[in-house]
């Protein structure tokens, strides 16, 4: 085998990342080598490439990023047994210590002492990443590639609507990003009786019509709060699934949810958020919910179920696929706010590995390598 | 108004039922007056006609039958603001004494001082029946009246389906009869993964393909729990919904249920049952529940939002459609185990009252009355 | 029986009540008459006898004051059936509607039509007070009866309390009026293994030790914060239960909490709070709930249970018992911040119909009308 | 470091037990080596010890029994990093594979890959035992020795007694050995109203009284079920804590529960037991549990938060302290049904690092090797 992989890395502090030749990583006793198929783009990535002040506070380079893919496995350490060559999966990239107090309650995912694959430790941006074994999820190969690879954001879409009842209920999702975007699609799987969505921008409210929604708001243009309250009878939404970070989404978002309403929070404010705490909370009874990346494990047996039951259609969500030199070429499409979500490939374009790859048509565009 | 009334009645102890002239009831200050549009024949009733050891035991006759309708509303007393006349409505026909432990702790459908209306009072076969302003539940337009007829079982399901967790989750159905039924269909809208079903009735397992059932097995041909385990991967299933109450159905689904699963209990043995407690529910770690009614009323919240939503598709329940004068047909055919449910209209046959009857393609026989 | 009674009355717009003569409630069908024994004063109390910019937008003179009580039935209306003359009771004042979205689903205590008795229906600070049936609360004589005319507060506290997981668990109580107070006692009663308070009173504090806090916490002398995270090895509280209202001290005790913990707000602020909710909620996994009333009836039931069997002794709470006459002396106490509760007898100062008042040693003061 | 080391060990198929030097066991790169401080007998060791059917399937001898004790980590393999020499630790003995589908849900208790430590492989009846990192659970040196040894069966208590609601409950403990005595003391830590408990051994009905039990009956003298039906005016009790495995004691637990309670079931009935699951769970409402083991490790959490605040008292369970070399004596005496939890020292006999083991006044009797 080979010795030496392509990575994207950060290299050093400032702009941009580097494609560089690095060596394949050494696995432990219980570590698993991964060959990568697949890998997408995060925002976070777009953080860290603009390298911005969260990103100088929080990455220390070198370090190869990458925390959204699929591959499938080359080598496991003497003492995994669950897993062996050729096994096709994926990964949960938060690494948690395990003795923790929230460890020790079977909250994993809010460990005290959490590191991130493709953050803080050399991720799947490269044709080989070493993952702890028991990070890895193992995939049936019904689920397709493409899936299999954003498995990453999908999770916290999963968590998100399911952190609360969901059968029956009316729901708004606040923001039609990826994850705002596969949030409707998951709610509507699993029984919500309405979707509401909200987003400024015109292609994104489109996509959401695709995912699902069942009405598709943009609060440029009108009062999304009254909208949704004239549709419930003025009672409000039972959920709101809060994906933008936006405090006037935020804030629009409580004052539709009904008394005795849940709001789960994904999205990321940059700046405290005055809350009307008397009026949207105290008064209402509601629930607010912090959701942070995925439930370590339940999440995953959750999407996967979803997913191989064939639930859910997420292949409106894809953009171009390319190969992992063209990263460039992707990271400047995403910038432009033009593509839904990019897959690169370290290891060449096929989509392979997966029996029932178009279960739904696919739609997915080949671009960049061209 | 007339003050007479058709309505079917045991009107003394012994096998039969008997179509009679009663007085139109007086509706007290906090009661309303519903015109019967169409009612459905359950179970229980086929048990009340037969006059079995139970129905001795809990039925005074005289009464009228009927628990299972949909109508308008004729008239409201002096103390009833929500409802008007004209309304369309269905009704929670179990009524609660408000003061008991269970009635303070918010769960009245197992209130200790419950009596049913069907049973214990005059009942909805016949042209009008009184009902307390609180039991009154008023239906959105856009659902079938024929729908609406069939609420009191629809609740059953919906009550059993959404007693734990489902989205995502694999489903064992014991028994297929009207409530084993719609639980398959319920099940699917909301998010489960895989619905197993067991049934030695053909029809019935014909019915259960139709209601999206993904495997319906015979339990009579072949042994289910080995199926089941085996398309488990050996696991077994989340959770196990048992609507038969025979011992051997009972047992089986005890042994298909995964560790940590649910079991869901609505049928009714009508003895004893030997559980192997140790390994099926405490070794298990699972949890077993009681199934009774429907919740008052976050049941009715959420299966009207699921119906409203055009999310739960019962037409292939349905069966004929009679005058109530045709009640002895309507009875024979049931007693064979031929027909599904089979709405009897104690004011004529037509379906008004619901503007998007339609929404899905109907398939109801209109028979006996020709 | 007399045709006149004593009320305490807000008559007109504007500061302070007034002792009124007026007639003896009428009860229709469904209501019940109570000769009240004891009343308590509570914060709103003081906010409408002082006319601030609340009371002017949502009271409606004339009315009479007073939601905490408790008394004796007096007359009950021709439909009640679960209670009779001379039984012991106390009453949830929040009056719902029955019929919205909230009520249906067993959220009456966020009802979209909620009155409040004593607000906007003539209350308790009177010789007699008329009540639906239904809140009614039928007491155990066990009870004492200055407990028993505080129940409204105590379900206060019982509801924020067992709003979330108690046993095992680390609390934080940010706040120590009367509610504050009451909730250390339950907390500890619950199991709670450490709790934490923080007061800048001096006598509030010294009461909170009283009620059982482990460790009180002056935040005008010491960051609460880092003492709370020192005392819990850095993890923060499992729980926080938010009485103050006071913006710095909600996040002060957000910051206290753990990731994955709960808060449970029940403090009224007087503007918008700005909350760091990445920090504080999303990425810490919390939960946060708004806190309003009682549950209607589960507070009732768990909080009358504690009562009954002794586990929560309240008696350092109370500050003096006055005529309902003295009241400008009552008010004036607890506008200089000097007493507890305050009970107000509008039937004279004798403790009556309670056999085990003396079950917790009494420090009840008499004063203010000699 | 000695090399060899006394064991108490299952030497071949048969009755009895064998005391013989062992080596003492190498550590893996994830494992830690305890110096057992305390050891006590299980009813599981009485069952191997006498080599009962049950045992004669599972034990595969040779093996050392012991899953109960304290002590002090001796030694840490490479991959280690949150124990060191010194620390004061007990474990979970059952052992997880971390890949089943119970242990993605979080539900490691029940993992289908189970392996116990002193049953399955080489336990704590020793001067050494050998546990994986992960189970080791790190003592707060305030929880006494003597209480550090018994964490396993109080886990099964917590476990029980916190699997449902408990604050204000009613609770009837079926059962009063070891555990079920536990249960009465952490029920009423926990804010249980009131607890019945039934026995048929006169030595254990006084001991519940010492673990506070409110009401204590003899099945064999009484009938428990109308006698609680009485105390609770004919509701029945929120919570049953099932903890003989005796039919006749699990029927009337269930006949004792009221309607929407929960039954939550730990002892291991030898054979199927009937049920009335029509009147006793199903027209109930009732939800039932099956309770194995200790939730991992959540359960930990709340015990040992429980021990540290003092909230729990288990001092009269304490029977003899011996050393291990009096094994016999030991056994002799609990098959003789006269002693409660008793401690056996390999180390011999000191109750040392534990610097608050006075904190209950020590009623610890030491017996057998004088």
């Amino acid at each position: 085998m080979a010795t030496l992989m392509k990575a994207l890395r950060k290299t050093q502090p400032g702009k941009g990342l580097q494609l560089e030749k690095v060596a394949v990583p050494a696995v432990g006793p219980s570590e698993v080598l991964v060959h990568v198929k697949a890998a997408s783009i995060c925002g976070t990535d777009l953080h860290i490439y603009g390298w911005d002040r969260w990103s100088e506070g929080r990455i220390k380079p070198p370090v190869t990023l990458g925390h959204e893919f699929c591959g499938v496995v080359e080598r496991v350490g003497e003492e995994v047994t669950a897993l062996k060559p050729g096994d096709f999966v994926s990964a949960e990239m938060h690494v948690n210590c395990g003795h923790c107090h929230q460890c020790r309650l079977g909250e994993s995912h809010i460990c005290q002492n959490l590191r991130i694959i493709g953050l803080d430790i050399d991720g799947a941006f490269a044709e080989f990443v070493k993952i702890p074994a028991t990070n890895i999820w193992k995939l049936d190969p019904a689920i397709p590639e493409r899936y299999a690879a954003i498995l990453d954001p999908l999770g916290n879409a999963v968590h998100t609507v399911l952190a609360g009842p969901i059968a029956g209920q009316t729901v708004l999702v606040t923001g039609c990003g990826p994850i705002g975007l596969m949030s409707i699609a998951v709610a509507k799987a699993c029984g919500s009786s309405t979707v509401f969505a909200t987003e400024t921008n015109e292609h994104r409210r489109t996509m959401a019509k695709e995912m699902g929604a069942d009405f598709v708001l943009n609060p440029a243009a009108e009062d999304p709060v009254k909208k949704i309250l004239e549709a419930t009878g003025g009672t409000g939404v039972d959920a709101l699934l809060e994906m933008s970070g936006q405090p006037a989404a935020i804030q629009q978002g409580f004052k539709a949810l009904r008394a005795g309403g849940r709001a789960s929070l994904l999205g990321i404010p940059t700046e405290n958020v005055p809350l009307d705490l008397v009026q949207d909370v105290i008064f209402k009874g509601a629930t607010v919910q912090g959701i942070y990346g995925r439930r370590m494990y339940e999440t995953w047996v959750q999407m996967t179920a979803l997913l191989k039951a064939g639930r859910v259609n997420l292949d409106p969500l894809f953009g171009e696929r390319m190969d992992l030199a063209n990263f460039e070429a992707a990271f400047a499409k995403l910038q432009n706010g033009l593509a839904g979500k990019i897959l690169m490939y370290p290891n060449g374009l096929l989509e392979t590995g997966t029996k029932s790859a178009a279960k739904y048509g696919t739609k997915i565009s080949v671009g960049g390598t061209k």
